[in-house]
Parts: structure tokens; C-alpha cells; sequence
């Protein structure tokens, strides 16, 4: 993360805090007396690639500065069930007030990490890249993208603004891929390389021949996929291919290798289940 | 949701659209012509509760004022794959740029109603109440807490600061469940019920006596469960009785024949992946 | 106070030099030099307990991080006319710049502690306890409740939204007493008391059989509440007895000889006079 | 109040709601349904100056835009106890939960304007005008001005920016009234009239001589302000003397009768007890 | 302007007015009535084109919504001496309160797109393009890069993330042109195009050999830059050529004719004079 | 600058930091790892006086915190082209990244800082003061005005309310001079002087016989403004003097002679062109 995510981090852990506190931690309060020193540990309940230590430390540290998270594993390392990913010491009432938050990070961007990298073992070796998407949960795109990095995904575009995707929704609009491309190539070509969805033999050519630098062919069969993107290759051997759709890590390597040199995974940030972390706070 | 629940959605969804489009969709505003009048549908890509509808709307809403949707169904009920959710008529170019902030809520939320829903639909008639968790995306949880009401859940605790629960890393603090339940009770009894998390016969009779308005069994087998709950029961009649832990749809109906009143289900909000909608858009 | 109020203050404190400084002081600017280094002394005016040093001292800190305060008497401590409470070395711009925010703070303050105090003495050895009510200036809620419990009175619920109370409004709209309390503990009982206001025999009987855990009798006099605290008290040795109305230092004490448990006292927070507290600032 | 105010008026008004209402009124959304229509009143409790009806009315707009205000009464009109200052008909959910935040302002304020109005009959005829300070309740300057207002007094300077008033704590470090009078009147004499706190006929003299346009003598009794008030004036017939000090409803006129054209009364803004106004809600 | 843009200049208008009125123009409040109907007009004092009406108007509708603007000419028409540009209805103190900050926007947008069209017409035919810089005043880019469309220019990219060009200072730290371009090729060739600042026929050679998209020319005589640019269209038909550097309305032909197909003047938003328009104000 | 304006600044400058860099400098991140030690300095490419190295200063120290500069001169420092200004030491990749924003203040503040420079020298004997006006960019008039300080000129007032001047616009609508005058006297005179702009002998004489303290002499020749203010001079031996409209460094002594105490020039802050600063970076 660079320092825009970082100020930005910062402020957003104050309202997840703030969303999870409101006015305060009112059982905690109420029976553990302000300064008792505890220290407490992050377990993992399963297999998984770790993700988000800085920002589950940053949450402990924004509620007290005192408190101290001493890593065994660095963000992106691969550890196995029932291993202490890190151990804390601090003040009890801090550790407990803001364990939630903190575990409801961890645990995300965990899951996030570790779906991704089953996604990336699975095309090992085919040169393909496994990319998010801009599937992501508001708010947290800026975490969940790097949670995707962690896992050994690549980050696509990180907003509408940074990229140019021609989509089936413009062309369907515009009429036809050949002048949506166009189009953009003359305003932002300057500036942008242009990238098309195609869904025909028709479309690549179009695309093609219109100057597109990449096409993106969206929800075929993984024999569908190899065909057009055969076709592609023969008429373009500079075009960037990418895919996307329905894809699983069962079905991820036959997309891979039938050509496919980027693929699209929306469910690394929309159906990654949380890992399982637990937290364990002990009196000194 | 309420006044303060919809004004701070009316505030993030600026966030949310403006960290997807940042300086602008420059795809679209190279090659869409503003004030383009085109039309749109959200079509379910199988079977869900769909929730998020008046949230997606207002996504349109917040770009520009006058794009207009039709809903053919409400938050909270039931579709099958194919149904046509709701359409969509304004400007090309506005429908297009609020694409995705608006599809990431409505599936997000749809998904998570599905989940809640399933769980339910498990549990029915034993009087059981399926609850959420705190475990909720960061930023989040008012959109999410909805979301599991119109999948027919119950919601726990907004936050730390609107109920009592004594954990078991406030227990491993204090020494003792009796110690803690009634230092809660004396300082927060007026306002309060307490809740206390147990996970022995001497935890629930500490709770019991010491005044526990509720006690909640954690991560035990559905038979350990039956033989610790049995046990409140006993000692109390009008003891609240909640479990959580790893449940699932298989098995949580076993947690309500063994006489768990409320369930708690982590999984709801944390692991349900997003709902297949997709968003088509159409000249005029 | 905890750590949200606490990061709620120093913002406030901001807002509240602005409110003073605008955009600068100008006589001060105009007339002392900058780095100037002087000393001041806050002094007693007249009897108190003070409250809000800490506060008074943050304004200093916000406006120049180098202000020093040695306090001679701490937050809730009784002070006669005279007694020097605090010194400060500093800045002489700083001070005299800083003074009058500093001052509303402490004087605010330090009369409600020292109002409460008047009541909570005036009941000394009844066992009833003095409580604040929503009473308070607008933004400054947190800060007149910390300076109550400094007095020795007791919070009652923040706000709406941290305890449930049936107010004679709410019975107005529903009807009756008994569908207001049984609606409350049905939907909020779960996690929360319930207290009602009541007005008659008839009102505590409804109170009392529908479930409710504290009954509030407000604006009777002394003779009339004992009646009615009597005829409660025998129907539920358990419900919890709050009084409230025009209730002075002269009166309280009947009330609370009369069965009273808890007292609201809405003056605590909009009816005491500022404490007289000065500020002498002179060179080294 | 103009623009600048107003606007920070409905942003302040949503903090007040928000400190009040928290996470939403959890009493009344459990018992009243939503859209019930009610009627509601605020009555007098006693005789009075009504302040603040605007701000008050403005608290049920901000929670929900279909309230209306009736009022029989403007802003600063003389009321006796038991008149119905307003009513109101709308839902009776948000004419409950807005109750409080606008009471404490409509009390507040009106006991601000009464108290100002006092003071301001028991100098009738004189001549003298009584005018507020900055001893105002932090955060709420503007509205407290306003109420000054409406009771009949005059608005000194707002805040450290716009007036330039030396006092004994500027004249403390600069060892001389007249090195403080003249440096000030050099830096900002071409746009601003420059204030003094003189304390002996000295301190009159040199303010006169220096070019001072006003003289401030603060806690004189009546006799010795008279003295030295003639002093000033047979110096300079000019100047204007303005004073203040422990000035009640009860001396005041005193100093009047002296030749204070401006009396600075702290009392008015820090220690008028909230004004006596009760709001009663009715179902239609 | 997009929604974006347009929504930061509302928000930031209202921060203009409040930078120049602070508490209020008290001026105006103390001598002119509200309500006081009245109309007015902009004049232009020289030749021009006229840019930011539409902020200017917005200016007036924020303090007060009831102003009506009446443009005679649009955003980019080209007026004379003379001209009115614009008249005005609406109330006399709002008028004369908004004035200031209206024309400071009006007057130097008018200024930039005048100083770029003197630019844009001194290169007319040649087919070079006169594009902006990233030289604006702080926290008016927006704004001013309209203006310079409105002049005829060109906008080049918003900001350090919306475009990758290859400074010399990157190239000093770096060690080579050559690396400099393969290093962002490799990282953002996928999405971005990429420009590099050269300086000598080496330079130009390494970063068409390295695949540089745009190189840039800086800080050359019309004769030095001829050459280099020459050399440059001799290594690759496809670069395109920009410069930059100390180019004046005079010199500015010469850059064109030598090959510049892209011509960036700092000038543009950081050297022109504001254009002179007056603001009347009339009784009805 | 005051506490108040350091504080503005700092917040300014992070959204001038955002405002370029968008979602990063992706440049500069593709290509310079992290932590590469650099130097930098800021070079004057001709004779200037130099103000704003503290605002540049803080850019680089907001977008990391461990850059150093050493400045060789002090803001008002007049120098000489080649100069070199500062020299910086820190991270290549924050000394890029933060180079524009730097050099966009730093430039532009020492542009105004030497127009003003001009003028004041112009003047030089004549015991004239050169003034600043508000036609400032907006946002950024607390930084101009300190520009205009450190070239030798004035300030005027900051904003509508702090000093009283009645334009030609004000009397437009009120009818004559003296009405004005006399309203703004009476409502106002006793904390503040009032300036009034006069057209003619008559509107001098209203202005002084309704007891203004300034007249201020708008868009006459010299020749003009001299016979206009000896008719002033001759009618008061006290009133201030004041003249603006089309100033130029050749002219502006002109009016100087003629009898003008204050020098209002408008192209201080809206005709100066940014000065010629270069930052040029080197590794170590």
C-alpha cells in the first residue's frame, strides 16, 4: 500500500471502530479495571494464506497506542492449522474492545488471500495470471486488493478511472465494437491502452481491426473459450487475451490453456469465506 | 432502516461510487454522448432472497437524480433463476458508471439473505431464532444486519455498546464467571440483561446463580451441547439459552432440537457469497 | 471517560478555540510578542468542586503543544474561595488567547459538580441516588455527565438509544400503559430493562403485572410520590423506584425518605450557575 | 441570524440529534408504529421570553421533513405560564425521539432571553445598554447571541477576531496601559476602535491619552464605579465607559445611573436556568 | 465539468464563500435591508473569452438561491470590450455580498482561456495541439483545466495517476532512459501508454528502442528542438513528439512548424493576468 | 501565520497532495524502488523575492514526514537567477511525487511576493503604503496575503467582516454616501472605522460630514485622483486616504505624490506571474 491507501487506512479503522463501539464497550467497562496488563494471541483454526496483520495491528493501535503485536508470519506466507500467527501484549480492556475488528480484517483478508492462491496453484506453470476484479465490498477495495497481491493474484484497474474496458453494455449501446473501440482510442488513446469484451468471431475481428490492445471474452464454455480465443491469436499475435465468467479452480486450467493470458475471478473478493482465526486473551 | 441508518447510507454510497470512479468513468466518457436515453434490467442468475434493492436505487440516484427503476419484487422475497428483479430507465452513460457500485450491494446483500434464509428454512418450527454476529465487513454491518432480517433472521447487538456479554476472554481475565457476571450486573443491571459465555457445568452454574439473564454455549458438538444446555435448563427455567460456534445448515437444527433459543451464525455474514444478478443495459 | 469521548473531545476542542479565535485574536497579535514566556494561575472565586481541568487544560494544549498546567487539586475535589486550583507556564499569546474557552469550560463544569454535590449531600445516608437526565446543552453531553458523576450523581442512559423508558408521550400515543411495556419487553427484553412512567395506582399496577423493572413518577409532590412509591413497593418488592419533577436541594430529601431509589434531577445540567473561577496571567 | 449561521445551525442540529439519538430511539421504534399521525403542544410552564422556536421547529425538520410547526408566538415575545407557545402535527414516532434535543434548546435559549430581559427592564430609561460576552456554552455562541437579542440586550464582539478589547491580563505583560493602547492602535487602528480595562484613574488617564475609544472597568462596586466612571468622562467627553463585573437584576440600574453606557452582564449566557416549557404529544 | 467535478465545486464554493465573508459581510448587513430587491451586470473591461459563468452564478445561488442569472453569451464565446456579459436579479445584499468571490473565479478562468487562445490561434493550421500543465493553482485544477478547454487547448493528464510520464528527475535517479521506460513498460504497459522527457539524440534513441510511446521535448530553442525532433520522426513514424519549456505566444509557431505535435505551456494556468470584468449593481 | 492559518495549511496541503496524486504517483512507482536516499534543490531561474519555503516544505514533510530541507535563504529574501534556494535530502521517490505541489506554491507565492516588490520599491520615500485586495485565487488568500507581507506590501482587511468599507455598489442601492456612512457609523462604529469609496467632491464632502475615516478613490488618472484628494486633505486633516483601480509599477507613484496614504493594488494577487523556480533531484 502506498501512502494514499495508508492515510486512508488510518481513517477508516476510526469508523470500523467507532461502528463496532459506538459509545463504548460497555461490558468491558463494567468488569475489567482500566491498565490490567494481558497478552493475548491470533490462532489459525485452519490452512491458509495470512492477510492483514498490519491493519489488525493498526486497529489495536488506534484504540490505544500502547499495545504491542509481535508477528511469527509475514503478511502472504502459507501456515497451517494451529499455528500463532502473533502474539500481542497490552492492556486487557484494549485487547478485548477491539478484537472484533480486528479479527473481522484478519479473517477477511485471509479468506481473500487463501481462495486466491488456489486460484493461482491451480494455473501453475501456464504463464497465465490469475486478477481481481471490481467485485469487491464498498469500502474495502483498497484491502481487498491487496489481499489479492498477497495470494499471488494481480491487481486489473482500481476504479473506472484508471482503465479503459470497453463492456458488452457500451457496445450494446454504441451499436458496434468497431466504433466504441475507435472512439476511445482517439480520446484517451493517448494516455490509455484500450481493452474490448467480445463475444463473437465477429467481435475479435472488429476489435482488432479497430486497434483494441486487449480483448476480454466474458462467460464462455471452456471449449467455446478456446475457440475464439484461437481465432483471436490468428488474426493478432500482439492482442492481450483475458477471460472471465463462471470460473472455479476446477475449471480455471483449461481456460489457461486454451490461451487465456489473464483471468478474472470476481468470487476472489465476493464469495471468499473468512478463515478461521481465533483470538485468545490471557491475564499475565 | 432507520433515519440515522439512512442517512449514513446516503453518505457512504458518495464513498463507494467515488472510490469506484474516482476522476470519472473515462471508458464512457470517451465513447458514450451524455443525456442518452437508454433502458436496464437486473435479472437473477438463480435462486435467492433479494435484498438491496432500495440501496442499489439509490447508487443510480446519487449519480444523477433523474434515472429512474422499477422493482417487481421487494427486499425480502423469494426469486427463481431468470426472474427479472427490476428495470431501469435514464441515461446510458449514468446507468453504465453506477454498474457496478450498485450490483456489488444488491449481491453482496442478496447473498446474504439467501444464506440467512437457508438457515431458517432448517430450523423451522422448532423456535429456534437464527441471530447474526458481529462479524460483519467493516463499514458495512447496518446494510448487512438488514440484509439477515429479510432473510428471516433476528439481529444481535448493533455493537459493544448496546448489550452485555461477558466472553470468555473477559472470564480469562477476570478468574471466575460468577466474579464477572456480577460485577455487569451491579454496574450495568439497571439498563441491562446480561449475557455470559459458558462451557462447563460449573461455568453455567456459576452464571446462574451469580443472576446471567443468558447464557451462550460455544463451538461444542451438538450432543455436548444437549448434555451443557439440559443442565441450564434445569437449574433455570427462565434461563436464555444461545449456541454458536461451527454451525451449519446440516447440523443446526440439531442445536434447536437440543433446546438452543437463539443461534448465532457467524457464517451469515462473513462467508455467503454474493448473489449471480447480472445488469443489462439496452438502448432505447 | 473513555476512549471515544476522549477523541470526541479533542476534535471539539477545535471547534470550540474556533469558534472563540475565528481568525485570530487580534488585539493579542497586535500587541505581545510571540515566544513571550509568561505564567497565569486559575483561582477559586467562591466554594466549589472543581471539574474540568483536564479539559481546560487540553483547550492550552490544542492551541500550543508547549503550555505546561501543574494542577493543585484534582477533578471532583472541593475548594474553598481563594484557593489557587492550577498554575501554568507558557506562552503569554497562548494564554490570554486560550483564556476564555478554558474558562467556560471549568466554570461550566465546576457548577454542575458543585450543584450536584448540594443534592447528593442533601440526601446523604437515605441510600437514594442523584442522576442527570438529557437535560444538557446541546453538544455537550459527555462533558456535563462526567462533571455529575465528579459531583457524586449517578448517569443515567446517554441517550435514546442505551435504555429503554416509556414516557407518559409514549402511553398518550398507545393507550395504555401495559401494551407500551409488554410491546418493549418483547421486542427489547432480550437485552434490556424496562422502566415506564407512571402517574396513578392504576398505572403502577398495569406497570408492575405487564413486566416492567423500574416505574418513574414524575411532577408529584412529596406527599402524593410517597403514596404512590408505597403502593408500588407493595406490589413488587423487586421494581425499581425513580422520582423526578421539580426537585430542589430544599425538597430532595423527602423524596428520598419517601422510597425514592433513584432521583432525576434535570437542573444538574441546565439550571447551575457557572462556578466564579479566575484567570490572572502575569510576566516572569 | 444571516447565512453563515444558519448553515452551521443544521449541521450542528444533526450532531445534536445524533448525541441524543445514538443508534435511534430504541424505546419508540419498539413500541409506536411507524407513520402514525399525533398532534403535539408546548406549553409554557411559566412566564417568559420565548427564544428559539426556529431552532426548535428546525430539530423535527432535520429528523423528518413532513413535521409542522403551528407557532402562536414569534421569537421574543413575552408569554405567561400555562399559553400554548406552539403545536405541532406529524408522526408521532418523530415528534418523540426530537423531543428532547428541541426542548433543551427552546428551554435554554428562552431562559437566556428571559434572564437577558430582566436586566434589561431594571434599567428602562437610562440610556445604558446591557450586553452579552463571550461566557457563552461552547459550541453554541451563534444561537445564545440570538437569544441575548430577543431579550433586549446588544451583542458585543462575537469572538477574538473582531474587536479589540486589551485587558488587565494584556496590560499584565505589557507592564503599561498606554504601551498596550498604543501598539494596538497602531497595528489596527485604521479599521478597528480599541478597548480598555482601566482599574484606577492612572490606568483612565493613560488609556485617554494613549487614544483609547473605549474604557472597561470591571468589579467596582457601585460607588467606586461612579467615581471613577466621572473621572473618564471629565477627561474626555468622548470616550464611551462601559462596565462589568458581579452585576445582578438588583444593582444594575446602580451602575447605569453612574454613566455605563455598555453593561457587560456574564450571568445572562452562563447562568440562566433553562426556561420551564413542557411538550405534550396526543394521538389524533 | 462530469458529476465528480461538479460535486467538489459545489462543496468548495461554499468554502470560498466562507474564506471571504467569515462571519458575515458586516457591511452589508448593517446598511442594506433583506429583501431588498435589485439587479446587476458583468462587464467586460477587455477583449476576451469569458469562462466560469456557471461558477460564477453557482457562487450567488449558494448564498441564497433566490438570485437569477441571465448569461448573454456562453462558457468559450469570445466578447469584446464593452460587452455585457451577464445580468443579474435577485437581493441587493446577496448581490454585494457574492460579488468578490464570483468575479475572483469569473475573472481569472476568463484570464486562462484568453491567455490559451492567443496560444491556440498562433498555431492554427499547423495541427499541433496546445495542451495544460499540471502547474495550476492549488485546489483549482478542475476548474482551471476547463478554462483551458474552453480557450482551445487541450488537457493533458489530471494528475500523477492518471497517465505515466518519465521525468528527467526520474531518469537522474534511475541512471538511464532506457531502464526508466522498460521499468514502467513492464508495470503499466497493460493499461498506460508511456512518455519520456529526453534531452539528446542518445536519450531519443534509448527510449524508442525501450518502447517509449511519447517523448518530450524541454526547455530547447525552436532551432535545438528542430533537430532533435527530427531525429526522433527519423527513428520511429509512430513516437509522438511534445515539448515544452519557455514558449511564448511569439515563439510558439516555431515549436509547431518543427514537429511538435503536442505543446505544454505552464503559462497557461500559471502566468495569466485575470481578465477585467466588472460587477454593476442597480436599485429596481 | 497564526495557530489558525498553520492549521488550514496543513489540512489544505494534504488535499492539494490528493488533487495531484489521485490514487498515486504511478510513475514513480513503477520505476523507483522504495527507499532510495536522493538530494534534491530548488534553483531560481531568476532575480525573485522567494516566499512560501515553509508551505513547500511542508508538502514534502505531509507525504513523508523523514524528508530534510535546508534553506539558504528565508522567505522575503530577495536573491538572484542561478541562486540555489534550498537543497533537500530524503526518499527520490517522495521527493518526485511531491515536486509539483511544492514547486505550484513555492512558484507562485514568490511570483506575488516580487510584483509586490516592484510596486513597494515604486513607492519608496513617499511614505505611501501598497495594499493587498481580495481578488486572491480563491482558497488560497491566507497564503497570498503572507506572499504579500514578505514583498513589503500591507495587509487589507482578510474578509467581509473584519472592517467596514462601503463600496459604490452600497450606495447604488442605498441612494447617497451619507446615508451609508451614517447607517454603517451607527450599527457598527463602535468596534470598527468605515472606509467609503467617493466619485466625486460631493461624495467626499457626504462622506466627511457623515464621519467616515477613510475615503477610498477608485479607477481616476492621477491627475484626477490628485485634485479629488486635495479637495479630501483640505476638508479633513485626519481622514485616511486610500486609492485603487488600474496601478501599474509606472504609474503607481503618481498617485503616491498626489496625496494617496494606501494603495489598493488588485494584480498583487490576480496579475502575477509564477516565478521561476527549478527542483531538480539526484541520487546520492
Amino acid at each position: 500500500m502506498n501512502w494514499i491507501d495508508e492515510g486512508a487506512l488510518y481513517s477508516q479503522i476510526s469508523l470500523f471502530l467507532r461502528e463496532d463501539l459506538g459509545r463504548g464497550d460497555i461490558t468491558t467497562q463494567s468488569i475489567i479495571a482500566r491498565n490490567t496488563r494481558a497478552r493475548a494471541r491470533f490462532v489459525a483454526g485452519e490452512n491458509m494464506i495470512v492477510a492483514g496483520l498490519e491493519a489488525a495491528e493498526e486497529v489495536f493501535l488506534t484504540l490505544d497506542s500502547q499495545q504491542q503485536l509481535e508477528a511469527f508470519v509475514s503478511d502472504g506466507e502459507e501456515v497451517e492449522a494451529g499455528k500463532v500467527i502473533a502474539r500481542m501484549v497490552g492492556f486487557a480492556d484494549v485487547l478485548i474492545s477491539a478484537e472484533r475488528v480486528a479479527l473481522n480484517l484478519l479473517q477477511r483478508l485471509s479468506g481473500i488471500a487463501t481462495l486466491t492462491h488456489t486460484y493461482v496453484n491451480a494455473v501453475e506453470g501456464s504463464g497465465a495470471q490469475i486478477t481481481d476484479t471490481r467485485a469487491t465490498a464498498p469500502g474495502l477495495r483498497p484491502l481487498e486488493r491487496y489481499a489479492v497481491e498477497l495470494g499471488g493474484g494481480y491487481n486489473s484497474r482500481f476504479g473506472l478511472d484508471d482503465g479503459v474496458v470497453v463492456t458488452s453494455n457500451h457496445v450494446s449501446i454504441l451499436g458496434s465494437v468497431a466504433g466504441a473501440v475507435k472512439s476511445a482510442k482517439e480520446k484517451l488513446g493517448y494516455l490509455h491502452k484500450v481493452a474490448v469484451e467480445v463475444a463473437s468471431e465477429n467481435d475479435v475481428r472488429e476489435a482488432i481491426n479497430a486497434g483494441a490492445d486487449v480483448v476480454v471474452i466474458e462467460d464462455l464454455s471452456g471449449k467455446e473459450f478456446a475457440q475464439l480465443a484461437a481465432s483471436a491469436r490468428e488474426l493478432s499475435r500482439t492482442i492481450t487475451i483475458e477471460c472471465g465468467g463462471k470460473i472455479t479452480p476446477e475449471n480455471v486450467r483449461e481456460y489457461a490453456a486454451a490461451g487465456a493470458q489473464l483471468i478474472r475471478v470476481e468470487a476472489l473478493t465476493n464469495a471468499a469465506p473468512a478463515a478461521n482465526i481465533s483470538f485468545q486473551v490471557q491475564p499475565f
